[in-house]
């Protein structure tokens, strides 16, 4: 996968990479600074969900490159982003049923990065990210992969519920990790299968959870409410496994 | 587990308390201060990776107890460590065999947060950390561990190998993630048992898994290494879980 980093600068540069439709990871904006343009950023920035941080003059002054950020700096990260068609024929040639995470508006590149991570050690096919409301495949991402990036496929797409849609028409069976669903060591989870998992905050949102097939729970037996992003996905991605090698 | 907060302020305590080995987790600089004695300070902030943010006076003397700053203020947090006796006591109280993690030299206090986390929903009855070379209690592990630290006791021995020695005098099994072990689903993982989870990088120490009953692996069946320590370690806990519930 080619990954290319880089920072836009200066009011004009800013709003027109977002007009242009260009991922956005992330937004630095001046404290204080509420003018007219400013604003107009920010409210694209919020259309597009991109993270948004308002920042000292001290900390722009240090990121800028062109010393000329007009109190605006956009992060911008291009990864080449794979097509899902990538994830079936991955799939294929391994001579296995397709097993694909979907990940329902993951917010924290570090959750994103180790789950990417556990998708390639799962042996899965690939990982599917929303369009918004998500971080995208950013540096510390990537980073957070441990390498995990230049083999396990990433597809973006605009709707994960119609996505769902189409792939259930390719086969596919979908669980989604929530709390109220079958215990996940008595749901069947071998075939071609996609694992849904929800916002760090607030799960998996009520219309891609209509969509799936199953809702599966990992047990707590504790006394908070529940795990990690990550640690969910991984614990429910190595059922999946156990499922598959005694099958 | 009690909680304490506090600040140091004043530059000869601050630089003592990072000399002595204090978790200072963040340190607030007088903006634009640049002499010899705060530029030291900063170094060892670094040094130890606390967050460092430069703040107007205001602000300092706002935060300030003493009224003395001198440009300064550290923040420190500190966290009662419970004892081994009181894990028994937990499992006793829940008439279970006790379930044990014990960590060998976690250093992300991300990392370490989500562990106890994903101990406390797994149903283990406490977390062992060693002395030295680990991230102990800071407010971001706190934070990470979204509440569980309220709950899952969390002691610091000096020791590892001798801390397992002793615990196997009381019925325990050790078992230790590490490559080239039996595949988990195949180790019988239950009854009383410590797991025993690596450093981020290089894993288990030598004399650590010496101690260790057996060591188990989690299939991994993609292109990388290994997947993140909190990632493995609720993917371990949950195949403990599973068999507990079988069983």
């Amino acid at each position: 996968m080619r990954y290319e980093e880089y920072t836009i600068e200066g009011r004009n540069a800013v709003l027109e990479a977002f007009r242009s439709g260009k991922t956005i990871d992330k937004l630095y904006v001046l404290d204080g600074c509420q003018d007219g343009p400013v604003r107009t950023i920010v409210r694209e920035a919020k259309k597009q969900g991109s993270l948004l941080q308002f920042v000292a003059k001290e900390r722009l002054d240090q990121m800028s490159t062109t010393g000329k950020h007009q109190g605006v700096i956009a992060q911008a990260a291009a990864y080449e982003y794979a097509d899902i068609e990538d994830m079936f024929a991955l799939a294929e040639q391994k001579g296995e049923p397709p097993f694909l995470f979907l990940l329902d508006e993951i917010e924290d590149p570090h959750n994103l990065g180790a789950i990417i991570r556990t998708a390639n050690l799962a042996g899965a096919h690939g990982v599917i990210i929303p369009k918004r409301r998500a971080v995208g495949l950013t540096a510390t991402v990537a980073k957070t992969s441990a390498g995990a990036l230049n083999y396990t496929p990433v597809a973006k797409v605009t709707n994960l519920s119609k996505t769902i849609e189409e792939l259930k028409n390719r086969g596919l069976w979908f669980v989604c990790a929530d709390m109220g669903g079958e215990v996940m060591y008595n749901t069947n989870l071998t075939g071609p299968i996609g694992l849904v998992i929800g916002n760090e905050g607030s799960g998996v949102s009520r219309l891609v959870k209509e969509k799936c097939d199953y809702i599966t729970s990992i047990p707590m037996k504790g006394d908070i409410d529940s795990l990690n992003a990550s640690v969910a996905a991984g614990v429910l991605a190595y059922e999946i496994v156990r499922q598959r090698m005694k099958g």
